[in-house]
C-alpha cells in the first residue's frame, strides 16, 4: 500500500531535462521547451501539483501540439503601438509558458523605465498557473499582476443558468521577501471551486458545498450529479472579478466567451484565450513620508506584522504554503513527487523511447 | 406617513450650489468645494445614497475639517520620480474627492501618452465612493481602477480574530457605453458587508447571515450583538483582495493598519489612508485580429451579449443599477431625494444661516 505522506526526491536536472526533451520531441523549439521545463520545475518546487510536468504535458495532449491548438515554434508578433509603456502581442498560439515568461520579462523592463508596464497578448493559449509568473517577477523585485481567460467557459454569470464565462483567474505577486521571507502571491480562479473538484465529488458520492454549482435551470445545487455549471465565488463580487478577465479579453481580441475551447460557431471564429500582464516598480509608488522614519521595506515589514499580530498569529499569508513547499524542496535537494507521479513519468519516458525511471533510484522521504 | 417610494426632484443647480457653499463655509477653497459638490451630484445621480451630500458633509464633521483630519486648502505635492508613467503624490490630507478627481485626470493624461498611467497618493483622506471616479474615467473612454485603504480597520484576516485590515474597496470601470449603454463598474468593499449593516441588524434584532462577522474570539457568529469584526467576503479569496490594498498602502506610505483612524501609537505615527489610481487607454490593448473582422467596440458588444444571452438574460451587469438611476434622474430633470433627505438638508442650510428648503417647492414623484 502506498504511504500518502511518502515522497521521492528527484534531482531537478533529471526532471528538467526529461520535460525539456519531451517538449522538443513534440516539435517545440529548444527555447520553448526550456521555458516549459522551467515552469514545471517551478510548479513542482512550489507544491503546485495540479500544474506539474505531468499535467503540463497532458494539457499539451488535450489542447496543444497534438491537436493543433498550440503551435510549436510560433513567433510572437509585437504589434505597432504608439504607447511607450504598453505592448500588444499576437501570440500566434505559441506555447503559453514561453509567452508568459517573455511577457512578464517585458513588463519588468517597461516598469524599470516607466514605473508601470503592461503586455496584452491575443491568440494566447494556456499558461497553466498564473502564480508562477507573478512569483518570478516578485522575486525579482516587482509588483506583478496577470489575468487570462480560461480555455473553456464553465461559470454562470451571477443569477444566470448557462456557463458563458471562464473560471478566469487573477494572480498578484508582491516583493515581500525582506518583510516576510517570501513573495506574497494571491492567485485563484473566480469560480468557487474548479469543475474537477465537482467531478471528484460526483465520483466519491459526496455532496457539494453551497455556492459551488448550479443545475441546468440555474438553481443552486449541492448534488454533484445535477451540477452543470460553476458559480462565481462571493456572489456578485466574484462575478465582477470574472467579468474583468472577459472585458480585458474582449478589448484585446478574444471572441465569444461561450465558444472558447469548443468547435461551435463559424470556421473563421476565434476560440482562444488572451493574457494580460502588468508590473509596477516599487520605487514608482514610494512616498517620502513613512512613519517614524522607516524605509519602504521597513514599512512593509511592520505593516504585515501588524496585520498578523494581536491574536492573528495563526493566520497565513497568501503564498506562504507555496513558499513552505519551495523551502522543503530546497532542503531535500530535489523535486518531490509521489509514487503515483513517479510512475506517471513513464508516459513521458515511453514517448521518448527511454526506460522508465526506477523509483529505487530516488531517495524516499516521509512528510 | 411617509411613502417609501416617494421622491422629490431637486434642481441640480440648487443642490450643487448649496453643497459647494457648505464646503466653502468650512474653509475649503472654491475648487475643492466644486469638486466635492460635483462628487455629491454624481453619487445622488447614480443612486448612491450612502455617499450623497448629506453623508459627505457628515463625514467631514466626523473625520474632516471639523476635527482637523482633512485640511482645507492643502496643496498636493507631486514627488520627484524617475518614472514617466507613474506619479507619487503627497496629498497632505487635502479633501479626498478633490484629490481623487485630479489623480484620475492625471492617470488619463498618462494613459494617453504611455498607454497606462498610475498615481499613488500618500497622506490621503477619504474619497467616499471609488465608483464615482472610475465611472467618470470610463465615460471619458478609459479602463480605470482605484483602490484605497479604509479610514478604520474592521476586518479580520482570514482565520484571525482581531480586525487589523480595512474594508478596503476595489473599483474598476470599463468604457462599455457603446456596447451596453453604460460603463460597467465593479465596485465593492472586500468585507462581506459593511459594519453599518451589522449594527442595523443589531438594532432590528435580526440574525446576521453566515460569513459576515466574527466574535471576539474570532469564531464566526450570526448574533449581531456578539459580532466584533467583519469577515472578508469569499474566505481566503476576499482576504487576498483586502491585502492587496494593505500592500499598496504599505509600499506608498500608509502605516500600521490597526491604528488607522485611531489615536493609538506614538504621536508621530501616521493614521491616514492611501489612494491608488490607474487608467489604461483601450487602444493600448487593441489587438489586430478580432474575429469576423469586428472592430474593438463591436467585439466588446458581441462578447457581452454572449455572456448575458443563452438563458442569462435576467442577469445584470455591474454598474447597471447605477446607470438606471442616472437615467431616471435625468428623465426627471433633477436629483431625487426622499422626504427624510430633504429634511436632512436643513442641517446644511442652518449651517449657512439660510432658510430650510421647503418641500412644497419640489415636484413629488413615486417610483
Amino acid at each position: 500500500m502506498n504511504n500518502p505522506n511518502e515522497y521521492f526526491v528527484v534531482p531537478a536536472e533529471l526532471h528538467d531535462d526529461l520535460v525539456r526533451r519531451a517538449y522538443i520531441k513534440r516539435g517545440y523549439t529548444n527555447e520553448e521547451a526550456t521555458d516549459a521545463s522551467r515552469f514545471c520545475h517551478s510548479a513542482s518546487r512550489h507544491g503546485i501539483r495540479t500544474h506539474n510536468g505531468l499535467k503540463a504535458l497532458h494539457l499539451d495532449d488535450l489542447f496543444g501540439s497534438k491537436v493543433g491548438g498550440w503551435i510549436p515554434g510560433a513567433e510572437i508578433e509585437v504589434l505597432p503601438s504608439r504607447f511607450a509603456a504598453a505592448e500588444i502581442w499576437d501570440g500566434h498560439k505559441k506555447l503559453g509558458q514561453a509567452v508568459a515568461y517573455k511577457a512578464m520579462d517585458r513588463c519588468m523592463e517597461l516598469a524599470d523605465k516607466y514605473g508601470v508596464g503592461m503586455v496584452s497578448v491575443d491568440n494566447a493559449t494556456h499558461y497553466l498557473w498564473g502564480g508562477g509568473y507573478v512569483i518570478d517577477a516578485a522575486q525579482k523585485g516587482y509588483i506583478a499582476y496577470t489575468n487570462c481567460t480560461s480555455a473553456t467557459s464553465e461559470v454562470v454569470p451571477f443569477g444566470g443558468k448557462t456557463p458563458t464565462m471562464g473560471t478566469n483567474p487573477h494572480s498578484w505577486g508582491f516583493p515581500t521577501q525582506s518583510a516576510v521571507g517570501f513573495p506574497i502571491v494571491i492567485d485563484w480562479a473566480t469560480s468557487t471551486v474548479a469543475m474537477g473538484r465537482v467531478q471528484q465529488f460526483a465520483r466519491e458520492g459526496k455532496e457539494l458545498a453551497p455556492g459551488w454549482a448550479v443545475d441546468a435551470e440555474g438553481k443552486p445545487t449541492t448534488d454533484p450529479k445535477k451540477a452543470t455549471a460553476l458559480l462565481p465565488f462571493g456572489a456578485h463580487k466574484g462575478y465582477g472579478l470574472g467579468l474583468v478577465d472577459e472585458l480585458y479579453a474582449a478589448f484585446i481580441g478574444g471572441s465569444l466567451p461561450s465558444i472558447r475551447g469548443t468547435t461551435r460557431g463559424p470556421a473563421s471564429e476565434k476560440r482562444g484565450s488572451t493574457f494580460f500582464f502588468q508590473c509596477i516598480h516599487p520605487e514608482a509608488m514610494r512616498g517620502h513620508d513613512y512613519a517614524l522614519g522607516r524605509t519602504q521595506e521597513e514599512n512593509l515589514k511592520i505593516c504585515l506584522a501588524d496585520i498578523l499580530g494581536q491574536g492573528n498569529e495563526a493566520c497565513i499569508l497568501p503564498g506562504q504554503i507555496e513558499a513552505q513547499s519551495a523551502k522543503l524542496t530546497d532542503a531535500h535537494g530535489g523535486l518531490l513527487f509521489t509514487k503515483a507521479e513517479i510512475e506517471g513519468f513513464a508516459h513521458i519516458t515511453d514517448e521518448l523511447g527511454e526506460p522508465a525511471w526506477n523509483i529505487q533510484n530516488f531517495r524516499s522521504i516521509t512528510l
